[in-house]
């Protein structure tokens, strides 16, 4: 670390942001203003004494992570990327603040610019991604030593720390003692309602505590405080919360401590006034070359940091180890997993798709090292866990199983986390009806475009007694209308491996299986070359001469489906059975191929769920035999009865479009 | 209160439940006996000594509540209600557990049977909605004195406390101070997985005293310790949190204190034991006599006490205000939206919806005193808020609107438990991209039929520079997925108005309103007395003679419709525009009205958002005009163009048709 610069020196950086930020959201007329001014200092120091990144070399993986979970005030973060000479963040990106076409987006959009680790927005969602992140770091530091060995900070609001996914976050932090975690908390006791007193009383330092973080209170515009905390906060072995006293939009001499402040421009008027308290006499966006030259300075002493740590890596036993991780190349599963197909051809098991997925993984894991796995305390259920895979505990990191506890939100944004991170692949399970309470992070992971993969058992009316509250009936439509989200079901054992398959190959694109709690036959009885599910949908079973009828099915009933084919071909009428198991796999298709498989006879469509988003295989006229609402409670095959998902019910939706 | 029983009757009254409940789980061979068997003794103390209810008068509004969070514990719950006498409740329901057609359910379900205040089992859920209750018994005691003064008693297991809503609820509970709930803490140290300290830390006693509750802790198998708690819970002004150290699966002398008690049968082998360790020497779902009497006593308790409050009601000024809430009688709006509608007739206000929505509310909350506001914490951007709406605040309830925070599945959590107390009418407002922090309460509402009211704003890329976190694109399309939820998307001032109406009227669904963040002309310009919304979708503008094309649209793509059907009529297209706030509200017209209304000619759909559930008015050879991805940030017009939702594009598609 370089030598502190002075007080006044670090006050003048920091009213470089404070300045880029009022002047920003004046050009846009619209953005944030208050946060990033009240957050300046605490954020100067942070970036001047402390973290190690190189702007020229933004995926280093073993950079400081910086987290802006308060992601409206996104230009604290342009205005440091800007200063720390990120090159795709020029001034020009800055006087057009949140103007279509430019990356500094009203939030940070990850992908959108270099030095953005994630996108934020989605309140808390950002603190508990860097959960999975720090996490990543501890994991990360146990198999490869001083490779990785980092800080993620965090930069919270009170909006964070009131969001539920909080708790989750700071839970599991606090629990597994994630050291290299610290939170810096805006506390401008403003929301957008007005104060903080409107809605909480919560003394955050005691709750923080409860959940055995180390915690600090400082004056958040007294660079010596600040500093003085941040290094114990790197000095203590637990995950660190600073409490930030600040003032919200500190500078602006008439609206600064009011939360008017919080989501508006500042006006010509007092962006003058603030300009005069602030001793700032520049023009709009104008940055004096000494307060650039002091940025910089950071840029340089991170490049330093990455040859460094480059020379570390060179000189490693475990460099060559390290970067296969970080490949993440699935190749190896290949032979493993033609193996394994061809002893399921053989062996033709009568398992759910949930037992299934865990005999993938065995494959999986032990083909591919860069796998974490966990489940929202539903492991026995949801089959996650195989042989060999050792718990991550506290002051253990060497294991790749996390008890997540249950936290279906907090996990998921955690596994985000970890895939962001670059050194491991996360997946996680719990139940499909909570997908739901995950859903905000399935939605980020999504549009962020990375790949965790989320097992969600038990995954229709089949789950049986446990009842509607545990059963999906929407939940499939639900997470088919995510854009960038494949969706799997699985009809038997070889599609599950398929699925794995299709999971592990997955780049940029989250997967979430669904998988059953019941036994299903096996129905793919050859070991194939080709994954046949990658195509989303193809012909199970076919006809000799013209189809009568195409039945589409997906997951547990593909094997409805074939019986109620047999029931057809006892009436002589010619059924062809079109397994399904990905809508937006097979959506991408060339349309030949999709015609081809679907054909052009009269359909019937089956799935224990409702008919939203079947009609991307199916026409008006077609048929749908499926849920109208939501399930009960009862043994599954009297549930399948009683909602009239069987393969007589089937068979006659035929022949009622012949 | 009665005087307590000695110790040794309430340890039998205890152990009638844990018998019904192995037996029950074992006939069921599925369920989870860990939970009753071990909150027993807590159950018959709180029953037995402080809870008042009436087995005979189940919606007695001044009884207290109770709510078994820890929903999979369902037959502590089926186990009372029997012994207590619900007539629903007889023990050929508990010999059925968890079968179809029976009313115990693997989780207890609202408006299943008797006595069960709130479907729970998503876990967490329960503690949210009994805040709510807990909430609405405070406003109705600042507005109805004695008439209104009861506990609320939650009993919540460690998945409820690891919920990320468990944080949202006990923060609006500890700042609101909610002194009449109580939460029983079932601390038995084991979840799924294992042992707690597999996956938390926490301290929750201090985590629940940091949010401002008063905190107990006690030997949850220790009689005397359990009641003075209670005792102290119903003295203290704060909310009570009472940790109760138990034994999971208390009484089976093998597997108590295990994992493996938690859900599944004990067996035949077990349960044999299990009745010598608890001297209970009767058959399965046999009570003595005895033990029968103790509980039934519980009940003429009650009854006592609704026959005195029905004289306190009886002699109470109030009283026939106080019916009249209860009625939620919404025809006094009728007239005042007469006046409304013909105002807006006349004015033609070019508004945003969310604004018009605000607008409509004044006239609502003026007219139905029922209604109880909020936000989190997006007041000014929701537009929740009314003339004449107090806060409701610490220490004074008599306001009608709640600052619930930032806190979106908290919020809705909450407002279930408002409506489901059966006195107010709640309705809260966040953005519709953040209904996905709040969906596991929308769901539960839906599956419950309680008609809690959910006001999304920014509805669309027409929300503009904050971005694609924050721009709906599935939302609509997830949301129309739950069944019994009725979702309105408005075009203009008097359909909002309408949505209003239809808001108000319902009673057993919940509604969900869709509005704009971007003005919005007026396209419906005359008052009529019938609610066109009503019938989801109808016909705004209609052609001379034959229809060429169709636009449908909703909310604010009418206006787009409009103009590209004005674009259209240029080339001599003869284009009806159709109006579809509500599809499933179009869905439930006969066949005749939705064939008239949608014509045989081409039809072009027009929505800014995804697709998916249009195919409900849609052909396969008909056009959309929306999204196909995640939006952007930058100016809503520019977005618009961007994204190609243009009148052009409409009047384009329509064309390609012809």
């Amino acid at each position: 670390m370089n030598a502190p610069l002075t007080l006044a020196d670090e006050r003048r950086m920091a009213n470089a942001i404070r300045a880029l930020t009022m002047d920003a959201v004046q050009a846009a007329n619209s953005g944030h203003p208050g946060m990033p001014m009240g957050m300046a200092d605490v954020a100067t120091v942070l970036f001047n004494r402390f973290i190690t990144l190189d702007p020229s070399a933004p995926d280093w993986p073993n950079r400081d992570r910086f987290v802006l979970s308060a992601g409206h005030g996104s230009m604290l973060l342009y205005a440091i990327n800007h200063l720390l000479g990120y090159d795709d963040m020029d001034i020009d990106q800055l006087r057009n603040f949140r103007q279509l076409g430019y990356r500094t987006a009203g939030h940070p959009e990850y992908g959108h610019a270099k030095g953005i680790e994630v996108t934020t927005g989605p309140l808390g969602q950002g603190l508990a991604t860097a959960v999975g992140m720090a996490l990543s770091e501890r994991l990360g530091n146990a198999r490869f030593g001083d490779l990785i060995d980092h800080f993620v900070y965090v930069i919270a609001g009170d909006g964070c720390l009131m969001e539920g996914v909080s708790h989750e976050a700071i839970d599991l932090a606090g629990h597994l003692g994630l050291g290299h975690l610290v939170v810096l908390w805006d506390d401008n006791r403003i929301t957008i309602d007005g104060d903080t007193d409107l809605s909480t009383s919560t003394d955050q330092a005691a709750r923080f505590a409860a959940a055995g973080w180390h915690v600090l209170k400082v004056d958040g515009h007294d660079a010596a405080e600040i500093a003085e905390a941040l290094s114990a906060a790197r000095r203590d072995p637990r995950p660190t919360f600073i409490a930030c006293r600040t003032i919200i939009g500190f500078g602006a001499p008439n609206k600064q401590g009011g939360h008017d402040v919080h989501g508006a421009p500042l006006g010509a008027e007092e962006i003058a006034a603030t300009r005069t308290a602030l001793a700032w006499d520049h023009s709009p966006f104008d940055i004096p070359a000494d307060v650039r030259e002091a940025w910089r300075k950071i840029a340089r002493r991170g490049a330093q940091a990455r040859a460094d740590w480059n020379k570390t890596l060179a000189a490693s036993s475990r460099g060559a180890q390290f970067e296969a991780l970080r490949r993440a190349d699935p190749a190896p599963l290949a032979a493993a997993m033609a193996d394994y197909k061809a002893k399921l051809a053989a062996d033709r098991p009568k398992v759910a798709t949930r037992k299934s997925s865990q005999m993938a993984l065995e494959v999986v894991n032990a083909a591919l090292p860069f796998t974490i796995g966990g489940s929202a305390d539903l492991t026995g259920s949801n089959l996650t866990l195989t042989k060999g895979l050792a718990p991550v505990r506290p002051g253990d990191f060497s294991g790749r199983y996390v008890h997540y506890g249950i936290r279906e939100f907090g996990m998921s944004a955690a596994m985000n986390g970890i895939a962001l991170s670059g050194l491991f692949r996360p997946y996680g399970g719990t139940f499909l009806a909570f997908a739901d309470y995950a859903r905000p992070a399935i939605r980020l992971a999504a549009l962020m475009g990375v790949p965790t993969v989320f097992v969600m058992t038990h995954d229709s009316i089949g789950l049986g007694e446990d009842g509607p509250t545990h059963q999906p009936v929407e939940t499939l439509a639900s997470l088919r209308a995510i854009p960038n989200l494949t969706v799997l079901r699985p009809c038997d054992a070889m599609e599950t491996a398929e699925a794995w398959e299709i999971a592990m190959a997955s780049t940029t694109t989250p997967v979430l299986l669904a998988l059953s709690r019941q036994n299903l036959p096996a129905l793919r009885t050859t070991a194939e070359t080709a994954n046949r599910s990658a195509r989303g949908a193809y012909v199970l079973r076919d006809v000799e001469g013209v189809r009568d009828v195409t039945l589409i099915a997906t997951g547990s009933e593909v094997e409805i489906a074939m019986k109620a084919a047999d029931l057809l071909a006892g009436d002589g009428i010619r059924a062809a059975v079109v397994s399904a198991p990905s809508f937006e796999l097979f959506g991408q298709q060339d349309r030949a191929y999709r015609t081809e498989t679907l054909g052009t006879a009269p359909r019937v469509g089956v799935e224990a769920a409702i008919r939203m988003g079947w009609d991307a295989v199916l026409r008006p006229d077609d048929r749908f035999v499926g849920m109208t609402g939501f399930g009960a409670s009862g043994p599954a095959d009297r549930l399948y009865d009683h909602f009239g998902i069987t393969d007589a019910k089937v068979a006659d939706a035929a022949r009622a479009l012949l």
